[in-house]
């Protein structure tokens, strides 16, 4: 008999969020689920470790019939230390989200959820992050359901590899009205930044990050592209930022 | 007369670390330079931005003759607000730095000096991020200086393209042993993470990060190679994480 596949679960919204919820369901069915999940929201937290203060770990129990963990830190700090503390041993998939809120483009850069994922790649462990188009509380999470079985169940058969994760993100749409899956490329869009400046009771400023984004990216294969169309997209994404193109143009440098 | 070009400083070591004094030696002699750094340590924080919390920014008095603020934030949101608030207007340059620590291999994922530089780059600004394998809060910088000249002076040429920044490690060694400067792919390394487990006053457990870096990488073009040999290592840095070569293996997943 085919042991159990081993799957460790965390996201950015924290241990009570619908998203995490939603997709302890569907990878229930898929092997053994054990979550360690932030006590707070993390959304915006990148790739951050907790280096300055000690880490908490409480036993949670707002799991039915999963082994579930909310932690003090980062969605990575939860990759280490589900890995680490939590279960000793080497998980066989860890999946991140299903976040409130779309993870494409650039926005990969400042995703707890993609983090997550990408510190699993970083182990040599086959990671994916999932994200709905939907900031709401109580978003529907059952398109995103469907389609995350799907590939979590392709990722399960040993194609991918462990040193590359996914980023899945899934437009606000009904399941009927997605047209499918699109592998693509990470779109090159940015936030075109904005602070709102306001004064506190001192009189003293302070500033709220805000803006717009902005898609200035005309190819047609990119994750923002296929996300328009009613497509769900799926980007390989790796953890290896060397910009191997500019490395010949480089090389004069060595004489400086 | 050509126009004095303007450099944007931020680092993760906060305002007060010897190593932004450092740089900002360095680049007063090429260009106007106005400082934004984190008013406390602000070290693996990665790309996290401050979305929850307002962002506070205070004008500092620590740099003669150099306009300067301190930000409550991360060195990511000290880069946005720097741009959109303090100047108003892009940069020519932006640089971070330097650091009390080495930010080679896969630390570039964690790093908040290295982050500062990547947002640089997707603002489409020239950007580095330099680092000193020393993390002695009085660490000797004069050989990075040394060399943070040299690099700037050549990026300031305009032959770096503003979308790919520099990531530039200096080895612990006297100026007259390093051997020269080495253009590097990022290294395939990891850390063996570890956590230190402790008991509280009131037998709640709490948790440190800890672990050992390991390099596998066989490789002798990697930035850990140069640096184990006395080399700088200068890594040109991209924030497409698009997994390219891994697009056709997937896309029978389309068909799922």
């Amino acid at each position: 008999m085919e042991q159990q596949k081993l799957i460790l679960i965390t996201n950015d919204d924290s241990v009570h969020a619908k998203g995490l919820h939603s997709l302890v369901t569907v990878a229930k069915k898929l092997g053994r689920v054990v979550v360690v999940a932030p006590d707070k929201p993390q959304s915006g937290m990148g790739h951050a470790i907790t280096i300055h203060h000690p880490l908490r770990l409480k036993k949670s129990n707002l799991f039915d019939d999963v082994e579930a963990y909310s932690c003090s830190g980062t969605p990575v700090d939860c990759v280490k230390l589900g890995i680490y503390e939590v279960l000793h041993s080497r998980p066989d998939l860890i999946l991140s989200g299903i976040n409130h809120g779309e993870n494409s483009s650039t926005n990969v850069l400042y995703s707890g959820t993609m983090s997550a994922a990408i510190e699993g790649a970083m182990e040599g462990i086959c990671s994916i992050g999932f994200s709905l188009a939907d900031f709401d509380a109580n978003a529907d999470f059952s398109a995103t359901m469907f389609y995350a079985e799907k590939i979590i169940r392709f990722v399960l058969t040993g194609q991918l590899s462990n040193h590359v994760c996914l980023n899945v993100n899934v437009p606000k749409r009904e399941l009927e009205q997605i047209k499918g899956m699109k592998i693509c490329s990470q779109a090159h869009a940015y936030w075109a930044d904005r602070f709102e400046k306001r004064m506190d009771q001192f009189g003293e400023p302070y500033y709220w990050l805000t803006g717009e984004f902005s898609d200035q990216d005309q190819r047609t294969e990119t994750d923002l592209f296929a996300l328009k169309n009613d497509y769900v997209s799926v980007v390989p994404t790796q953890f290896d930022l060397t910009a191997y193109t500019h490395i010949p143009l480089l090389k004069s440098l060595e004489n400086a």
